[in-house]
């Protein structure tokens, strides 16, 4: 992949990538966006058959109560054992990795033990807050859904980004609609087996526009044939080469369906110490 | 408690309470607040020996991991098991109750069992977004934290709320700062035994100003002269009777160094399907 | 179902029912049937892909390790997350009830909580050993397996046990084999659809001969024509009303395979405080 | 610690290490040292609070019900989130280990990783079942509990099992009693900061005797000056290179007052496959 690398950029020790680029002074541009007021959750339900890579557990939950039924005071609470990359979740920048290294030169097998992970853990990322983008490949191929194994291209980013009026810009995080969710909901089985994703063409392209994180309504962000795929040469790059934060399975209907395109996001992750990513919330303000 | 009730006023099958409240004209108008961009994460460390009711137990996360110490790819990921009520966290409406029914008179022996909560559940709520203001009492009050079981008035909010110039309006998420979460770091033992917090004469002040949420830096918000508490009054009321939600557990100190008393403030629970609350990493745009 | 029960008979306060009829006498009288000293172990291995109710989650378990791959020491641990009514398990007499009275006539909304229950929990089991019998019906019908649906009856288990020359006695613990084991490695959503087992006419014979245990390679001991079954009548009333124990998901062919049907049995359930049952390895020894 | 392996003494293959010394001859013989019939349990109380190395999590269970306090049926289950190293348990032969190898030689690297382990694991032991037999060190030094840090020696052994009238045979289980449970039961912070127990002089004793497994009343078996421990040297030399098991936190009191000195064992771990062990309960027939 050449130069597609941020190593080094922010300093031996930088364990937080692209989070570099979210200056206080764009944080400020991105309040300036809102207009409406207008609140959208991204998230899709964080429940046992909600969307999960298969080869992990499905989310787990038990509700534990007292006093249901009696006069007197009562209480409930509930009990969740899940993975921490469960439903809509965030990618720590120690969660993908080859070689024994992590981002910024990190040696894994110095840092990665069932205890925990002691560089590029999620809890570096107090959150993400920023310009959110939203690029609606499907309305702009003019499908429902892009199908299993349509990759998209930087090209079409561009031109989608330009048939929408947006100009893409540094600290941008990027929201990309490929409809996929749909398939969730129709065929579960099919949501299962593969996706329509980012191809490695747009590496270059998240480099060069210093994208913060980029995000889709899928299950890898990337193109996937197969699930369990061969390999995840986007994550490779993205994640450790290029430190950018991936956002996955998003619930990006309403946005586009509203037409939003460029808003204030809010991304914050649960701070799990020494944790390998987060299920996550994101909160669009438009 | 006489007319402290909600009940009704948002219909007869509202789940949201206070949220209501939250106009997109409101979150408009807090996003106008943000000045430097500057972005607090009000979350502590979600981690075994971070903040939790003593009677629960501890958040335990393991990593999970393959590929370290081979060429090729890896990755990790974790696998947490939490109450949804860890670390800092937020109250759903369905959390406390008495007499067998939950806010808006949903009775709890039709609501709530081991499978789940299906009315008042977190996720009713897709986010709490709205305008913040920080009432540090610990600065007002000349201390480095309350005491344990020193009660906070309405006329204590009031009186540091002026002092701040700061003026309460319809639709605020109020913080309040007690200094209790600094007895956290030096003495473990003492927080898990009581607490500063708010007294009762709060709850007519909270629907008199119709405050969205209530938080502090403690682990029920309100004064507790021992854990377990006998009762918990202003849980009662606050969240089975108002339908205001409550934060628990923030790190405030940071807001507080920088006198940061008004801002746009974004909280956004896990969409924990019929789940009881949220762990959550509220965010503060200053 | 007229007299079938046991209530009582024990005395008021007891929780061990049938276990009760298992005298010293009795288990010496099994020792005595060793006569090779060969081992058997009934259970199905513990793990995700394991027999399992469709309707609870699947077995969880993740390695943890530290010093693999270095000089020094190291160690290996596994964290678990798991139903007690996981794989291969016995049900307490507290797991299954009707109109709110669990076995011998305690009030189920005073013992039952999600703190855990107060009567007839799993831990009033120290082990069940006793004499094992096998009832091979399969063998005895000259069928691979019984089919979906096919029920067992009282009938059926006396000729059975005339025809393999086994004499039933009071304090026994029968092992029904369908071969529907089978159809869990060929078919798993055959397994998890319904299965043969015994029907309501067992129940009667269950008390004539003081069965203190009943157990088969199937998910619930009792024939269902689908899963989940509307009713579950013999569980109400063996477990309810008898007071005996229910050993489910048996591995039962190797012992089919060497003809061994009587012989020295141990089940020993793991003493979880107040739970509803536990996972088993139950040994046979021949 | 010289030749102090059985690597190799059964077959390169052999995963199961003292348990090929189990054959059926010897526990025919096992079984014929049952008299009275009486039958013992083992193992302390599986729950939150039971003995646990304290370095580990605290074993979580929630009780999960439907039906409690309405007429028609209802059930209960439990989840239990646990280590398999949980309150009474037993070390598979993979669970210790030192320079990368585990018993038997295979190299850890190449098969521990946290989906689970690939030799040596606890699915290997169907169950250890023969003759097990009770060496009272307390009652024999006239103490109701050796002290933290007392070690035991192979000179030890060999006078209390003299004194006992017990001679010690090939294939036997030894138990050995330190009276160090009562200190759970009235010290809990002394039990979890170190033990009595053997010291590495009882290494040459096991392999001598041809021991299958040692037991006993704390944590560790081992003598232990502090938790966590600089080392565990009777662990790597028992379970690493001599191949075997050890049961740790065993209830072994009443054995003591019944004077229950040899006794048919029967020990069956749940058949966690790839796991590092088991929580067991161990029963007696004597």
């Amino acid at each position: 992949m050449g130069d597609l690398s941020n190593w080094g950029r922010w300093g031996a020790d930088d364990e937080r990538g692209s989070l570099n680029l979210l200056t206080p002074e764009l944080v400020k541009q991105a309040a300036g966006l809102v207009k409406t007021g207008k609140v959208y959750s991204l998230s899709m339900p964080l429940e046992t058959n909600g969307p999960q890579w298969p080869l992990r557990h499905r989310t787990w939950k038990v509700t534990v109560h007292r006093g249901v039924g009696k006069s007197g005071s009562g209480s409930a609470d509930d009990v969740v054992t899940m993975h921490s990359h469960s439903g809509t979740h965030m990618d720590a920048l120690c969660h993908y990795f080859y070689d024994d290294q992590i981002y910024n030169g990190f040696k894994a097998s110095d840092h990665i033990t069932s205890q925990g992970i002691t560089r590029n853990s999620i809890d570096n990322v107090p959150a993400l807050v920023g310009r959110g983008v939203l690029l609606d490949i499907a309305a702009w191929k003019g499908v429902d859904n892009l199908h299993l194994g349509e990759g998209i291209s930087a090209d079409d980013l561009d031109q989608c980004a330009a048939a929408q009026g947006i100009n893409i810009q540094p600290g941008d995080m990027v929201l990309v609609r490929t409809g996929w969710m749909r398939i969730f909901s129709s065929d579960r089985a099919q949501y299962d087996s593969g996706e329509p994703g980012l191809d490695t063409s747009t590496l270059a392209w998240l480099k060069a526009h210093d994208i913060v994180a980029i995000g889709a309504d899928n299950q890898a962000v990337e193109v996937l044939h197969s699930i369990p795929p061969d390999k995840l040469p986007f994550h490779e790059v993205a994640i450790r080469d290029l430190g950018i934060y991936l956002l996955e399975n998003l619930q990006l209907d309403v946005l586009a369906a509203d037409k939003a395109y460029e808003f204030l996001l809010v991304v914050a992750p649960l701070r799990l110490t020494n944790g390998a990513g987060s299920p996550i919330n994101p909160i669009v303000i438009a």
